[in-house]
């Protein structure tokens, strides 16, 4: 028992391929997962890709296609016939061939269709109707439906029967006559109980699901929250239309995810991985945002013009502005991070606000009053007596740690309540992260030292 | 068929529990989830929470109390007795008795240990001893073994004869006579194949699994890669001790990727979610990063300081300082928040470094002359035209806009090398993040600006 993945196996994969060892190849390739087969296919050039997919066993080529980026998956149909590529297109799940069809170019979207079977294609029409990021958008449509009337044995005979097919076996979905969902029985209940049961009295009538038009991050906090392995997806009508599978959920939650990060980091979300993307595409990502953020920074700019006379009167103020600015964007990013992620778990709602600010300003009190004693001892310490600066006073050093305290405040207040007015205005509270948070508090943060230094140093 | 969530219900509960209304409140509670009678008991105060913890049905009860907070958790513990209690520890999995055991103040674990039966007890103390946020410390002892000489009729006797408190019985484990792994069988290949198959025959021995000492990531992205349900855990002797199912794996992923995002944040990595953590735990998650940055964004000043004189001679360049840096921190934090999301999720090794280094350079050769050409225009026709700075000479521009391309190359560089460099030394990336590229990139743009500003300005 040993399982050797793609890294494990690169050198003979490669050394074989040179060699032109097709037959120990395909050996190879019969024995590997067809996650790690499909890492190999990514390194592979056009031509050998073409060449070496055919090797695949039928029910392989499938699979491995199914775990492909686009780019391959085109190159593989480009390739072969359109006998093997219907039969490909088949045994592909609904859901993958939706993936697949929205970033194909549309005369290859054509010729894939023109090879499916008129079921396979109303279907995969009908689901590129859904909204992108909707719950029908990443459903599928091959799930175990059972009546209430079957006992457990003719269920058992079903599954047998329909089940090689299906994305998942284990949880089966009582319907009526008209489609619409009436409970759910898992595979553990069937085997759990006595041959000749009904479903109707061991079904799960409390059925957890969502709708077609639901955003997908709300079926994936269902499947976290609820610790389900499928969520049933009905229309309009309560009528089941599709499954979502926990496996998709993973990758939705890993790329909410990523959206959030990229969010507060300024970036506009992409839906490529880093490596594939162009310098173009990151380029359009990243540009809007700094500029953005470029121009606000002006403002702090005509601030600090404003108060040029303060700052020429006191030269000593002007070298404690980065750290004014920078301690306050820290401060209020930590804030604003941690209350958009709660936002994103759903540990914070907006009703919390009031209790989330109380809590943000004792933090604050506590931030503010350890970074303030540290800068007054380090600034009378090491920049008056171990620099020998003598143009920075205590009223100097009472000045900048008075500011800190008060920039502490400010951005901690700013940074939780932002991104909640966001989400109760319907905006992503993602936006509000760190980057623009600290544009704001950098001007708050030299108004406050203007202002301070104004009553302390009268400047 | 519906389902009302603990939110759609909360008017209903808390009018019961206050007008005594208590069978009427059994029942509403057994017509609920599991998952939302936790989030309904968290909202309750100690008294009520153990009143009302006893209307549940003994199966309800523990798969309750292993969804609810270890706070609410020890309330109920030192409430009920101790037949009670050692009946919840037995219908627990071990790996939410361990999870519990691990927060419980010392006293209490004492107790539950005591009730435990000795088998529970010893199975609790061994997985204890596992490292935190390794594969042993989140793994469960509850999954069905089978031998490779049973046929598939035997083998589904024996899953509807054990499979009742089994973690999950979708995915079971072929285990030789001195428990090593040999291979694992599905119940859907159980259901497919005849009664009278060996599980030899059926059984797929390209298991992939995972050590007890692995870290937990590990264990989740074998089955966030492979889509699998469940991955076997197994010892240095390669005997299986364990599983992971894929609900811990989710819960994995929320719990990294916030932990990701916080470190991003400049924050320690906490482990309660916000509402539960207290001011003083918040505060020390925070503080040590704001100290750390505020006493290196200092040598920023320091940096200002030594080029006062070249300020004092152009007062006009002041005023850019604090655009400069913001678009150099942005810039760069653009650039190591991506490497660090895409390190993390695999998309990125250190093997890619020149290919990542030549990509960012060339984004940022993009964003700089954009950058630089807005504010080119802005500088002359806003600040010089319009405002009528005359100060603002075309050379006073040519030195901002030259300063903010080389910042910008300069920033993505850092952004993008620092995390890899990171990761490579065994750190973690997630620590290169924002705050600390943007102290680094303020000391290069400031540096910057002021040797072109000696060149173009001759300051």
């Amino acid at each position: 028992m040993e399982n050797l993945d793609f890294e494990d196996r690169r050198d003979e994969l490669f050394s074989k391929l040179e060699n032109k060892q097709y037959r120990s190849l395909k050996l190879t390739l019969c024995d590997m997962n067809e996650y790690d087969i499909a890492a190999f296919f990514e390194e592979l050039d056009p031509s050998q890709l073409a060449m070496v997919f055919r090797m695949l066993s039928k029910e392989q080529a499938a699979e491995v296609f199914a775990n492909l980026e686009v780019q391959e998956q085109e190159c593989i149909i480009n390739s072969v016939t359109d006998a093997e590529l219907g039969s490909i297109i088949e045994e592909l799940y609904v859901d993958d061939a939706v993936d697949m069809m929205e970033e194909l170019p549309a005369n290859v979207v054509k010729r894939v269709m023109r090879t499916a079977t008129p079921e396979t294609r109303n279907l995969i029409n009908q689901f590129l109707k859904y909204p992108e990021n909707s719950a029908g958008s990443i459903m599928t449509a091959e799930f175990v439906d059972l009546k209430k009337y079957m006992n457990v044995r003719e269920s058992i005979a079903r599954i047998r029967r329909i089940g090689e097919d299906k994305e998942t076996i284990y949880t089966c979905f009582v319907t009526s006559a008209d489609r619409k969902l009436e409970g759910i029985v898992t595979v553990k209940d069937l085997l759990l109980s006595d041959d000749e049961s009904i479903i109707e009295d061991i079904m799960d009538t409390r059925v957890i699901c969502a709708k077609t038009t639901d955003d997908q991050e709300e079926v994936s906090a269902l499947i976290s929250d609820y610790d389900m392995l499928v969520v049933p997806i009905v229309d309009m009508e309560s009528r089941l239309v599709g499954i979502v599978t926990v496996d998709d959920v993973i990758d939705v939650l890993e790329q909410e995810a990523t959206e959030d990060i990229e969010k507060m980091a300024a970036i506009l979300p992409s839906d490529r991985p880093y490596m594939r993307s162009s310098v173009w595409e990151l380029w359009k990502n990243r540009i809007p945002w700094l500029l953005l953020l470029m121009i606000s920074a002006t403002f702090t700019g005509m601030i600090i013009t404003s108060f040029e006379s303060a700052l020429a009167a006191q030269v000593a103020l002007t070298a404690f502005i980065p750290m004014l600015m920078d301690t306050g964007g820290n401060t209020g990013s930590q804030a604003s991070v941690t209350i958009i992620r709660a936002l994103s778990l759903g540990d914070v709602e907006f009703r919390d606000v009031l209790r989330v600010i109380w809590k943000e300003i004792r933090v604050a009190l506590l931030c503010g009053v350890v970074l303030a004693v540290v800068s007054f001892g380090k600034i009378l310490l090491v920049d008056r007596l171990l620099l020998g600066n003598d143009s920075i006073t205590v009223f100097v050093a009472l000045t900048v740690t008075l500011t800190l305290v008060i920039t502490v405040l400010c951005a901690k207040f700013v940074g939780c309540t932002l991104p909640m007015l966001a989400q109760r205005l319907g905006f992503d509270p993602a936006v509000m992260a760190s980057p623009l948070i600290t544009t704001i508090v950098d001007a708050v943060a030299l108004l406050v030292y203007f202002a301070v230094a104004k009553l302390l140093l009268g400047v």
